[in-house]
């Protein structure tokens, strides 16, 4: 079996993340029922007709470095031609631009498909669609003119340039030269960790690069980001010659194989600025917040197939008996042990979405909301959710598809079952678009520091009053909310200290795991769900308590380097 | 950096474990002070050397199936040559077959910087130690002469043939058949996942082989034990024909890729029985649990060796600041959240190691105590440690190498940094010699069953009465012990109930994390092993209670199949 999109579970979890209130706002026109319905159905017909096909073929065949361009898997340019026609790219840019100016969560919901069916494919619109909020947002007229609806149509695609070999997710340590040439820059340096850095999918790549002017300050008040086209483009919209850059070299990597990982050399390369000297650091957060919580949608996508592969396996496997089945061989999806794993793969994939869908709802009513106060709150949400949705997310990814190799067995570390795939893609999920030691770095600082937690506590208090009828769920999920307030007072009272620093990687496990089963509380709406949000409750938020005593350790002793030995 | 032996952390785990009072016993002659110093040195020497520098360019060549027969990557058959010569395939092999005679949990420190310095290598005599161990056993004189010898010497290698493509975790299914011809069989079948089923390494290789004679009854009882050599052997010990069996294919594999895994096809071979007819599965199990715990082992070793790799990146690379070092760009083992994960690693793996150490002494004292009582004693306790040894070692090999990956960020995912090998060799450790939700029932029915709980509650008792000087330790020990206490009382209450199956994974995690913890305290005799115990406890031994509510919540609703979804 291939991927089949799970509809009924998005549509349930985009109705418990709050579609209809969105909708109603009236902020977007064309996003009735049955739109949303068509949208979905469409977008699982393309994604597990068109993009699941490619999925073990691409990572077999991976990509390549040819003459000095990069090779896409077979079957990779016609897929990408289909899905820009499909209007795929543009589903939630402004019809201004060409875009069909649909809510942020109906896209994602969109992307998540996309990224279960195929992932190293689905990765390529996902910086596409940082560079088109960026550019909705800041690009000048004639940028988005055109760079922008190119970007939104598909006829193009757009990459993320931050990362040098010195600087990772330290983005201070940025060396990469913009020097004034007329009204425009040169832009000279080497960039690595470039997603779909070059490919012959399109005629032309818009690269977003952080670079710094010849007179910025040092540290990260001194870059600046530069719009830099792989083709020069005239201001008739025509291509002309190649620009000054190239793709060095492509990485041999753990997993995503068929999506090219550059390392990007510009040589004096034509770039044109994005907004003013000196602002590329917020800019490169406008797209980094919206890749974070993409990457956090992947993680979803690749844990539902995941699961989705394991529990076929289990339902075709017979080994052993089952205390629940009269079969002589059971199924071994009914085998306890067995069918505990799977539970927790749903659980937490249907939590992982909920907490993405709630994400981008509230990144939607931040823009969309009526009320002043209604879009400040929203943005409050949105903030906080953030670093969680994109780090639970794929820590849960990365657990997911481990147990779906050892739902499998043996089998599983055969290549040829691709419960093995899932698991060596799902591992970039934690590290890129900021690790997960950085997410729980902006929650545990940043975030939790707005408005003195405020954005915390609004949510434990909505999490608080929230009527749980179920007695099982209510009082593990009141227990995990009380370890949660705990822990929230905790790491405000040591923000900024060692203690917090050490502690926050736990701290945004422990709020994770309990707005996940809050959320699957709040959608238990039938038999099933109810028991899966029980099973979450007995399985996952017994452990809050712990958490939140782990948090209180802080540091721990770590301040001590003789603690890792020698 | 490649791999370094951690003599000095092995040497404390040997001692921690017991080996003084295991050579006090009298019946290791040769295990002085001095011989151990020596015999580990010497493996040190001999992994970092030999083996570690052919890791790397073992997973990238694997094998290959050429004309019939498995061809082991460059450098493989030298090394298993000065292996043989060394004298560390018969370490702890009765001296009465040329080996060594030493203790198993010194063969088996030996065995861990193997498998830390080359996985794949190291399975090869991983499952020759199964083949030797039962042949010391029950191999007739004839066969002791002709076959355990070479095992012993290293001149050939053995193997374990026991999985068939519809019998895996449940032997019932085996159908493989043994026919009689003359004093002998004629063995047909296939069997699949045989590691190191063939390859160039030795002129002669050993199949133990599960079949069924054509009058046995259905099921495990109607199973026995065949002896099948790859060339056939004459009297006098000279090598003949080839033997009526060969490699049909060999698996495209996540990772081990240096390890072949063969489907081997039995086509009428030479068999002799080993033991009587219908003694398969105790016969099996002999093996079986020697390779568990040299599993768990495995899972040690491979833990150490991603925790170097990540520690020794942490200590180089540069990224951001830290609360705890004057640096303007810090090394990254300085940032708290990257030491938290290098302690982890580093606590888990030294608790694993521990754990499994242990294990090998109880086991050694089993056979040698001086007093029966003691010796009963000792096997009670190897008894309950074998499944938390495989299967919690190799949960935190999984783990551990994860972490390493994650330590390194955006390069841990690039193949050549070689963090991403252990994170696809470990994945192997938790399905093979049993999954380790096989090790859950293990402990959770049989080994919990043992004199009504004997094994576990004497466990708990000795944990109770240790006294622990440090007060973090001893609170946070004290109520893990608490939490273990009442998930024993309630498994033992619910053993073999579907609730008892649903909780067991949970059960031993629970009681891993606890023994673990525990093992680090006691050992704790030094500022650096105090402070690392102390982090374990603040970090893994919090979540303790929480564990023991999980496991009390039972199948927590799983036998409803709908939980699952459609």
């Amino acid at each position: 079996m291939t991927y089949r999109a799970p509809l009924t579970d998005i549509a349930h979890a985009l109705k418990v993340a709050g579609l209809d209130e969105l909708v109603e706002t009236g902020a977007f026109d064309g996003a009735d029922s049955e739109t949303v319905t068509a949208v979905l159905e469409a977008a699982g017909q393309f994604t597990e007709g068109v993009l699941a096909p490619l999925n073990r073929s691409g990572d077999q065949e991976g990509v390549r470095l040819e003459n000095g361009k990069v090779r896409s898997a077979a079957g990779f340019a016609a897929a990408w031609k289909q899905y820009a026609e499909g209007g795929w790219t543009g589903l939630a840019a402004d019809p201004a631009f060409g875009g069909q100016g649909l809510p942020k969560v109906l896209s994602l919901a969109a992307f998540e498909m996309a990224h279960a069916a195929n992932m190293s494919f689905a990765l390529c619109p996902l910086l596409g669609e940082g560079a088109i909020h960026l550019l909705s947002l800041h690009g000048t007229n004639r940028q988005q003119d055109l760079y922008l609806k190119n970007l939104v149509s598909g006829a193009w695609t757009g990459t993320m340039n931050l990362t040098e070999p010195q600087a990772g997710s330290d983005l201070a340590l940025v060396r990469c030269k913009a020097e004034p040439h007329g009204a425009n820059y040169r832009i000279t340096g080497q960039k690595i960790f470039i997603t779909w850095g070059d490919h012959d999918m399109t005629d032309n790549i818009v690269h977003l690069v952080l670079a710094r002017l010849p007179d910025a300050p040092p540290g990260v008040k001194g870059i600046s980001l530069f719009l830099v086209p792989k083709v020069l483009v005239g201001d008739d919209g025509k291509l002309g010659a190649a620009n000054a850059l190239r793709p060095l070299s492509i990485e041999k990597k753990l997993g995503i194989h068929a999506s090219p990982t550059c390392v990007m050399g510009y040589e004096g390369a034509y770039g044109e600025i994005v907004g003013k000297p000196g602002d590329g650091l917020p800019l490169m957060f406008l797209m980094m917040n919206s890749a974070r919580l993409n990457v956090g949608m992947e993680g979803v996508g690749v844990a539902e197939a995941a699961t989705q592969k394991a529990l076929q396996y289990a339902r075709e496997r017979r080994q052993g008996r089952s205390p629940w089945s009269k079969d002589q061989t059971a199924l071994i999806v009914d085998l306890p042990d067995v069918r505990r794993m799977l539970a927790l793969m749903t659980a937490k994939t249907q939590a992982a979405r909920a907490i993405c869908y709630a994400t981008a709802v509230a990144s939607d009513m931040a823009n969309h909301a009526e009320s002043e106060h209604a879009r400040e709150a929203a943005k409050l949400r949105e903030d906080i959710l953030v670093p969680i949705a994109k780090a639970w997310s794929t820590d849960v990814a990365v657990e997911v598809a481990s147990l779906g190799v050892q739902v499998h067995g043996g089998a599983g570390f055969i290549e040829e079952t691709g419960a093995a795939q899932f698991y060596r893609d799902a591992r970039i999920t934690p590290i890129y678009e900021g690790t997960n030691g950085i997410q729980a770095m902006d929650l545990a600082g940043r975030k939790l520091g707005l408005e003195n937690g405020k954005a915390a506590r609004d949510l434990l208090i909505e999490m608080r009053s929230t009527q749980i009828a179920d007695k099982t769920i209510a009082a593990h999920l009141s227990d995990a909310i009380a370890a949660c307030e705990r822990a929230t007072d905790w790491m405000l009272a040591n923000r900024g200290t060692p203690d917090a620093l050490g502690a926050a990687t736990t701290y945004l496990k422990l709020m994770g795991d309990t707005v996940g089963g809050w959320m699957l509380a709040k959608g238990a709406d039938d038999a099933a769900r109810l028991g899966l949000a029980r099973f979450y409750a007995s399985q996952v938020l017994t452990l809050a308590g712990g958490l939140a005593d782990t948090v209180e350790s802080g540091s721990a002793g770590l301040e001590n380097a003789a603690i890792l030995g020698a």
